[in-house]
């Protein structure tokens, strides 16, 4: 059986967006069916749990609450998010952002100093990525003469309910051509990012399975960190990926609830 | 003398934004000291003379009568400019585009066919480089079979009186990654685009000397072309052009004033 190679799990790693539910519309979501049972039967089994996101249109805790309101048993300190990521890389380095995100995701940013800017720091900042804060963020970094660019994800696209939309590696990769530099990634698919999710799971990558819908920055990230990964058919899942030239996933299936299934019933074995 | 590199010309190429003048403002810019003389000693001398811009901010009618109100000896038959190039490629491949153009740019495309599109056009948009307008772009993109990118010019930015500016490159190169494709640039430096303009002027690349103040797409384009190129020391220009690692002009000049001085100095020898 194909789904032997998930054999063994001691935790599993959940990517959020396109996994647990569609973003989007009035309500901020719809959950994908059978995502809320699937968290459910992870807990209950035992298994160590994350939940593993690129998330930054909200605070943490903002979007936790989204998350429960929407029928998820879900807390904050289970929640591995860019945001607190890169706050601990500013205060470490003493970096000063001039921060281009999400009006709801500035407060996290709350205790750290943004006087006089050294680096740039995106996030998802949907409709704030006008021309003119992009400019802006632009004339900081060929301004600066060792320019910082940290970027909270990489993604190319994610899924709406009312249909793809640009993410921040798009913008991303603006800027790093305009100023001729290399942005440092936060988030999935850098390999700190996962490691310390592991580190709050307190198990090794072999033991664990991450389950995502983005071929790249999900599977292949993980993979890349030594975990095993699957692909789930919801949120932005294109059939092309399956053919993707370079990431091949541990296993694709049609959603959550199939992928926890598997991975109970091969729990012991 | 260094000057002598430029020995024997039968043509110059000028490029206009940033060697003229620097744009912006409410005149619609400034001219670059010296830039009008210059341009009259090079039509008084005898030479060929092309203008060859990746101006997509404006038509090249409004664009030219700007720049006679400027002070400007200047015809719009002398202009090698991206819309009208783009529109005979609309043509030739049966390309129906969806804009992501600058307002003032759309009159440009009033005879091609819009409706049902299957290719993007985009050009130097600037505050029209929403997050929703990408977006548009983006999803027409992303559900070809096929998709086409055509890109008026791929210049990383440019220097408006107030500063510098993110120019279409950027937009570019966040729709290439969104989409994994590869944009075709129509403009400097592509080589059948500056193949024209010397075509206008019925000279050969050898004969031709080209004047920017983009090491890249100036410079590097023409010579990559075969024409002989100067760097100004005016517009976007950067003292570390001049360490660029794969361009270098065959000369670096102050301003458009003493690289015509030096092109009619050894203009018979």
């Amino acid at each position: 059986m194909a789904g032997a190679v998930l054999a063994g799990a001691e935790g599993v790693l959940l990517d959020i967006s396109g996994v647990l539910y569609d973003s989007g519309g009035d309500g901020g979501g719809v959950p994908i069916p059978g995502s809320r049972e699937a968290v459910r039967k992870i807990k209950a089994s035992g298994l160590k749990l994350q939940f593993c996101t690129n998330e930054t249109q909200a605070t943490r805790d903002k979007f936790v609450k989204k998350l429960q309101h929407l029928g998820f048993d879900i807390a904050v300190n289970e929640v591995t998010a860019p945001a607190p990521a890169v706050c601990r890389i500013l205060k470490e380095r003493k970096l000063r952002p001039h921060l281009l995100v999400h009006d709801d995701l500035i407060p996290e940013f709350a205790d750290i100093d943004k006087t006089n800017p050294n680096c740039v720091v995106i996030g998802d900042a949907a409709d704030n990525f006008s021309y003119k804060n992009l400019n802006d963020a632009f004339q900081i970094l060929i301004s600066l003469e060792n320019p910082v660019l940290l970027s909270l994800g990489r993604g190319r696209y994610y899924k709406e309910t009312d249909g793809l939309k640009l993410d921040v590696g798009a913008y991303m990769k603006a800027l790093e051509y305009a100023c001729d530099i290399q942005a440092e990634v936060v988030g999935k698919p850098a390999k700190m990012f996962f490691r310390s999710a592991l580190t709050e799971m307190g198990i090794e990558p072999h033991q664990a399975i991450m389950i995502g819908d983005d071929i790249v920055n999900d599977v292949g990230g993980a993979q890349q960190c030594g975990m095993r990964a699957v692909q789930v058919r919801t949120g932005k899942y294109r059939p092309c990926d399956e053919q993707h030239p370079e990431v091949k996933a541990d296993l694709y299936v049609n959603n959550l609830a199939e992928a926890v299934d598997i991975i109970l019933k091969y729990l012991h074995k």
